[in-house]
């Protein structure tokens, strides 16, 4: 198979094309710029590549109802040029194949429970960390879209003790994303994350407002694994100071070998590593093709 | 059709019968002793009825998969002399019909997304607030279950800055079941919520518990409609001080008509009434019945 996948950032613009075996044959980055450039990019990289399906990982708010009058569009993004866009509808008008069009975070999380570190169980989470911070929500075997789709980076948070920083976040100020973004550590301690050494105490209340969120999403959805991917998570001792902190947030309360015993293999990178974010898009493409999704 | 529903609670335990439509023919309510007597009154109850199936909606927490050698069974409940009792096992033994199995708040969904409020919708929360704190998940047309099952009564909260109390949850003391429970009310106010007058300060403060945890779980999961029942849900003053909570949680992030525009019909009482517990035990019995659960 050649399946087309698109990782719609708003930062990075990814082109790829894979097979069903969740190899990446070939890959091309962008830096995202407008609908019309972005646009016109795909199209010239997907033109003589024949491929069978495309599927696209995109930044949201987007509309995922296939009944919607504007399913495939940008919604309500700030994102300049990009609010109202018929992404999808755009795309279709050139490829005549079946189309997978989801968020970024639930491409990521269809594409570890298809290939990744989820691979085989029913459910997941996908958390990424970065410039902002977007969960990817699979369970009993779907991605989970309801009334628009999850946007659980944005959830109340309790205050670290010890921390005053007032949150970045222009509609929630101090929920998840604005204390514990990228640009929020950056503005907490004056020094991007990837600046701060490993023994900083940042990483204890970066790792503080993420174990929070991910053990009431625990108790919320009792996902079967937790995967967290996104700039912020390559420093790599947040690992195990937010599996302690979920830990002691739960303390015991949720009775599964999972998480009383084997939390190492709970809260883990992506399997797929980088490339989980492409390979989420062609996880939605596959499972377009194989008429597994839905929608589209 | 004739059949059969167990709403299994804590201090209450209800059969009864009823048909496809949602209407309950019969039923009979005990106060839930030890398991052997409450199985005997449920065997004792169901004996003549031919019923074509049961559907048992239970406290929690219980084994809900298949493939367990503990499946059916009550498992990590403090509660005397349930904890490690195969429930669903001791009826099936007494009775060759479907069965339908999940927790009381699961299968209260289950019951409004089928006959009550939630009617047509592929998803509903269902949060029972009473003596304890619980959430049903029903999401793109499933109950949710994953590696336990939702225990959304026990998420972190973010406490209140006129409130000192020290919360009652023998696990996390401050969650929201240790915050806005009916015997949380009762411990903080020295007076039971029936006799608190709707203007009292307590409603405020509880719905501010209730009304962030909602809020964190309409972005995580973005049900189609939320649904509070319970004891302390009587106090209808909650409804509107809840919504108006729950608004400012959000801020305008999440944008869709039902939370923009239509909260009233967005977070509502039970569309079953006090029947909704009874009335989802008979959904899970029903779809039991027809196949379309995947467990039991």
């Amino acid at each position: 198979m050649r399946i087309g996948a698109i990782e719609a950032g708003g930062t990075k613009f990814v082109c790829g094309i894979g097979d069903e075996r969740g190899t990446i044959a070939d890959s091309i980055s962008f830096p995202t710029e407008s609908p019309e450039t972005m646009l016109g990019k795909a199209i010239a990289y997907f033109k003589d590549k024949r491929v069978e399906a495309i599927g696209i990982g995109a930044f949201g708010p987007i509309d995922l109802h296939p009944e919607s009058p504007t399913f495939g569009f940008v919604t309500t993004t700030p994102k300049s040029g990009w609010r109202g866009f018929d992404f999808l509808g755009a795309l279709r008008s050139e490829f005549p194949v079946p189309f997978g069009w989801d968020t970024d975070v639930n491409a990521a999380a269809l594409g570890e429970a298809t290939w990744g570190t989820a691979k085989g169980l029913n459910s997941c989470l996908y958390y990424t960390v970065g410039t902002g911070v977007g969960v990817g929500v699979y369970l009993e075997g779907r991605l989970v879209h309801g009334l628009v789709h999850p946007e659980g980076g944005h959830v109340p948070t309790r205050r670290h003790p010890d921390d005053d920083f007032a949150g970045l976040c222009p509609y929630h100020a101090d929920c998840l994303e604005g204390m514990a973004s990228g640009p929020a550590i950056e503005a907490r301690w004056k020094a991007k994350g990837q600046a701060l050494p490993s023994d900083h105490p940042a990483w204890e209340i970066e790792a503080y407002y993420l174990a929070q969120a991910i053990a009431g999403a625990v108790l919320l959805m009792s996902p079967e694994k937790v995967v967290l991917g996104g700039g912020v998570m390559q420093q790599s001792r947040l690992f195990p100071l937010i599996r302690a902190e979920v830990r002691r947030n739960l303390n015991g309360y949720v009775v599964a070998n999972e998480i009383l015993e084997r939390m190492d293999e709970y809260i883990v990178p992506p399997g797929l590593g980088q490339r989980a974010g492409l390979c989420g898009a062609l996880a939605l493409g596959l499972a377009a093709l194989q008429g597994t999704l839905r929608s589209t």
